[in-house]
């Protein structure tokens, strides 16, 4: 019987469509005849909503909910047009996604392939995967501003962390360490955001109780930007709040080579609703259509996805093949597709034909 | 007239007793004989917390708001101790001064000195200056925790930006701004928080247009760290707000040669409070009493705080003073008090001698 992978594609805007063109076409290459690959294509993004004033309605949420994973571009217009101000289409569509699909687990893989140039000096070996709180802390929108435009404004922002939120995921970083090299590393600023801080270190501290084989420490965030550049090999998995999370992930692509490579993946481990794989650069709005943009960290998210639905041999693959691309990758510029095409051939080289 | 300079001194934990006496003695041999320098020397920190159960009391402030300007070391014990957990000492000695002393002007600079190793292959010309937001943000403690210790335990921090506190901290920067390179970054994360966001966009902006020869563009903190690391040359001035400017002004050390060499300025610049000066790195208990210190950076923030008390000549022979050693730091090593007697000894041969 073939197993059906039925997949939602939201290219969304940019530089996301081509590399998610890109994506697709290797996640078919790799998973082989046994697999039988459907997508049905969503026109979510800035473009869509300055077309239509739609964002993202439940409707829709019911609709992606029914694939098996999603696989995700990049969105946003010009940062100049008043009408995506305010980060409209980030909260209501990418966020909102990250929400309604409680996606509590934001992984993020941060790898420095052999070959590829890192802006340290001595990077040493980079190998490490960034776990980001996905659905709560000062994501959650709360906050407000009164006396706007008034000498006299006030702004606030909250950032909200439960037991519940934060036990799991500190959970699955620790089950991921016994996977991989066995340390934890919590990042926080419990020396100045004391109140979230002390859930997030009792947490951690109660389950590395459970994991008497997983050594954790723990960083302040400042001291981390400083690690992540002059040692970045001492990382095996961080586990972080959703906004550190944000500026780690940022900070981990670029000694990796750069956000063209880093993958990513929205989870909700449990299956309960589609995980959302995604690179973790933007959409590029200046290189857009220009076939400039690198597909490698699209392809890796595809890989992530692949091995979230059960297919880890196929996101072997992948990899595999990403790597051998790298290696031989001269300072000749290839475009979107030819990158994409010369990594498809790689992987249906080595996918099974029957 | 002899000028008096009348200082309070904080050497605090570990390290920071060594750099600050180097700092001191650097300071005093740069000023020449037309200014006095007295110094009053507070025990606070760590240590005298534990000795004395006592941190920083309104008596301190009252007593220490009598001098002109206070030179900091490094607060902070052993990490593991209990009695210190919470951010006890932070909270209660460091971020209480910058509080109730209003330094809102958080003032980093960052250069990278020629023969000084980055670890960044290829740097470039780094030389900026963070201004650091002091008073407000995620740093007011607001917030708490309720259901402590249960499964239903919620933790929450609130982040506090007024248009008063914004908007001074910004017309600091575009001024700084019209000094050096006329560029301003905002750094911030518009698009998620978005509440603060809008108050920190519309304040820059207001501001903006009283300075036309200022240019000055906007980065979300996660891509702010990816320019740290692959083009720092682009900044001249960033602003930004407490904690975004905490973790920058780590990587900003990190890139320019660590943070032994990264000073730091808690201003008021009204002079309504004695403002005061630390190196950014903490106290290191690990190699506190070893004489293993680079007091550099605290002899750069002398240098900040002779600046910012009106004498600026003193303040250069300390910076060229330091450069020239910089220069000259071969692979030997050597102990705290020698790097700060070289320095010394190089600023004495070039102040006055009447
Ligand atoms: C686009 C933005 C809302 C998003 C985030 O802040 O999470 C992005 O920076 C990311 O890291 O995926
Ligand atoms: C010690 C700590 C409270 C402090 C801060 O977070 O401001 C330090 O990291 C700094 O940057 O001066």
């Amino acid at each position: 019987m073939t197993r059906v992978l039925d997949l939602a594609t939201i290219p969304g805007d940019g530089i996301g469509v081509e590399v998610v063109a890109e994506a697709l076409a290797v996640l078919k290459a790799a998973v082989g005849p046994d697999v039988e690959v459907t997508t049905t294509e969503y026109p979510f993004g800035a473009e869509h909503f300055l077309a239509t004033g739609e964002i993202l309605g439940d409707d829709d949420l019911a609709t992606l909910a029914q694939h098996e994973a999603i696989l995700f571009g990049a969105v946003g217009g010009d940062p100049r047009d008043p009408r995506l101000a305010g980060g409209i289409i980030e909260r209501g569509l990418l966020l909102k996604l990250r929400f309604a699909f409680d996606h509590y687990v934001n992984l993020r893989p941060t790898k420095l392939y052999p070959s590829v140039t890192s802006p340290l000096a001595d990077p040493g070996e980079v190998d490490f995967v960034i776990v980001r709180e996905g659905t709560e802390g000062p994501y959650v929108g709360n906050g407000g501003v009164i006396r706007q435009g008034t000498p006299h404004e006030i702004a606030t922002e909250v950032s909200i962390n439960t037991a519940y939120g934060v036990e799991r995921v500190v959970k699955h970083a620790f089950e991921l360490a016994e996977k991989r090299g066995k340390k934890v590393t919590l990042v926080h600023k419990t020396n100045v955001l004391t109140h979230a801080g002390s859930t997030w270190s009792r947490l951690v501290s109660a389950e590395a109780s459970n994991h008497p084989d997983v050594v954790w420490d723990y960083l302040h965030v400042d001291a981390a930007t400083i690690f992540l550049v002059t040692d970045p090999a001492r990382f095996d998995v961080i586990v972080t709040d959703n906004l550190f999370g944000d500026i780690l992930t940022d900070l981990a692509g670029a000694i990796s080579g750069g956000i063209g490579l880093a993958a990513s993946g929205n989870v909700n481990p449990e299956g309960a609703f589609p995980s959302m794989f995604e690179p973790v650069h933007g959409s590029a709005p200046d290189i857009a259509g220009q076939q400039k943009a690198d597909p490698t960290a699209a392809i890796l998210s595809a890989a992530l996805l692949l091995d979230h639905v059960g297919l880890p041999e196929a996101a072997a693959r992948v990899t595999e093949a990403v790597s051998a691309d790298l290696a031989e990758r001269g300072s000749a510029t290839r475009t979107t597709s030819e990158v994409g095409a010369a990594i498809a051939q790689r992987v249906a080289a080595a996918a099974p034909t029957h």
